[in-house]
């Protein structure tokens, strides 16, 4: 076992704390990787809140990792030590079910093996990324192509694929009209896929206070969906409406201005039940879908496709210490972004 | 202005009572149709009770027609005297929108002309198909192939239609595991035609009271959804759910159902909002979905396949003054399965 350095949450109501985190031995299969950068999701501030139910504390969170291979077993082919590489939400599934095979990972029906909060082969419950220092199954580790800037890499491992697969999934390209809901960190990624993509892409955001920046990054058009006129003017204007919003909404609203065979796909899960009326989906034979990360071999595509398509985060840079502020800032929507942590401010 | 025989709806709660409806005289384009047959679909009872919003009275319901060329316009080109002809839920569209050019006349951006209770073209009230004849425009006439019996055709005009699109868009067939919600005048062709399709097909319904019909109608499954082991046992099982049920369900737990990539599609639509959970699309990439009948084209394209597979409802043929009995005998679901007027005895 060694130990690395790590911001560690004690409990669900506690601000994280600087500690330590211990990893496994390095094993036949296994890349041991000095962090560099590990992003802010907001999924980590849920879990350690409890919002998703309990977790085992003490628990470091972060599966937006971008580091270097430091070490790797002796049966490692793919990676070898200098190697720019990341890790995302998932360090281990089963490999042999149908969705394993199928490179559907996350949809392991023994359940993927989560970054943080999970519970890993040998028992133990897995660590995250705001550490220096992490050991992953070759299997579970992506290459970070050298065009895309070492410190905005990050995201992509969570906000990128989240974003990415579902926009490919259900046809983001030339001719088709695709909405963006929120523009956080998620979103403002999928604008920039979406449109990379080919597709006209329209932000709906709570307000136009980031219009500027949604039609930089990508957007043509950019509407407030607190201005009810809204959903008048849109209805029933787009093919898929990408909805990157946790909190609940009005899925009847938002359904209205799909097209006919429109889909309305939700990337952020509300903890609270959602209403909706069945006529909302028949009158226009719409869909109301769901989509999670993405598999291994697609997310190393989604970083390849960034590559190639000059796409990355907007991120703002933070020292291990600015954590708790930077959590405050991400639930009141102040980041432009995604914050990303320097992990080698977690050894100071 | 012709009369003809019907039974018409004098207000939201009164029974139905012998009558007559007018007719248009034959325009250049219109077809007019002796009807020999007329199904009673739930959608008739709904409409005049008042279950989907007030309605304009008297009125005469009835969207599942089979009958015979009487006298076509000067202009129709496809139909003569003497032609076996259905017509379905809908005689009218704008004929030039997008969905339209397309063939997908149910949703026509100015809203397609319902059989009944719908505005036509001259601002009349439509009236249905429970008459002695009706003047329809021949683009919404459909041909009734030979090899269909005539007395069981009129269901196929709606509850046809209504299944079949959807288990072909949705990709029933080999190799796929499709799920039939409900075994009522929908649920029993939607089996016959997901089984004819190639599809593995389990019907799950409240009781197991028409499992020897659905197992003799195609079915290789049959499961009581009152029985909560149900949802435990298939829980991930299928592609497909087709969910013909027009009652509140539990989404999320019919969701819970459906493997990775699966969609829940509604061809009823109860009138209050249902609620479900985020996560039980996410949670494996999962739709639910919404479809209304199918277009004219389609339609067709049903009917054929009806006559090539010998595919036909289970019909029980009523006189036109059993109609008040047969309406409550749907609504306790005392109907197998679907039950056809003879328009003969509507003149009686």
């Amino acid at each position: 076992m060694t130990s690395v350095h790590a911001y560690v949450a004690r409990s669900a109501t506690e601000p994280l704390v600087p500690g330590t985190v211990e990893r496994r031995e390095v094993g036949p299969k296994d890349v041991r990787i000095d962090i560099r950068w590990a992003g802010v999701c907001h999924s980590d501030i849920h879990t350690v809140r409890g919002d998703w139910g309990p977790q085992p504390y003490p628990l470091t969170v972060g599966h937006e990792i971008a580091g270097v291979v430091a070490e790797v077993g002796s049966e490692v082919t793919r990676y070898r030590a200098g190697d720019r590489v990341g890790v995302g939400c998932m360090v281990g599934s089963c490999g042999k079910c149908a969705h394993c095979q199928a490179g559907d990972e996350q949809y392991c029906v023994e359940g993927m093996i989560a970054t943080y909060a999970g519970t890993d082969r040998d028992g133990t419950v897995t660590q995250g990324g705001y550490s220096t220092g992490v050991v992953v199954d070759e299997d579970f580790v992506l290459r970070i192509p050298d065009a895309i800037p070492f410190e905005k890499a990050a995201p992509l491992l969570c906000a990128g694929i989240t974003t990415y697969s579902p926009l490919k999934r259900w046809g983001a390209g030339p001719g088709r009209k695709v909405a963006i809901v929120g523009m956080g960190g998620l979103g403002h990624l999928a604008v920039k896929f979406a449109h990379a993509m080919g597709a006209e892409v329209t932000v709906l955001s709570r307000t136009l206070g980031k219009r500027e920046d949604g039609l930089r990054l990508g957007a043509d058009h950019y509407h407030a969906t607190s201005d009810p006129e809204t959903f008048q003017a849109l209805a029933g204007r787009f093919d898929l409406i990408l909805n990157t919003v946790s909190a609940p909404i009005d899925v009847d609203a938002f359904l209205g201005l799909l097209a006919v065979d429109g889909a309305l796909v939700n990337v952020g899960a509300p903890g609270e039940p959602l209403d909706l009326h069945v006529m909302s989906l028949i009158g226009g034979r719409r869909s109301y879908a769901g989509s999670m990360i993405g598999g291994i071999a697609e997310t190393q595509e989604m970083l390849d496709y960034c590559a190639g398509h000059g796409i990355a985060p907007e991120v703002e840079i933070i020292a291990a210490d600015q954590i708790n502020q930077a959590w405050d800032r991400v639930l009141a929507s102040d980041v432009r972004y995604r914050f990303v942590i320097d992990t080698t401010t977690l050894a100071a």
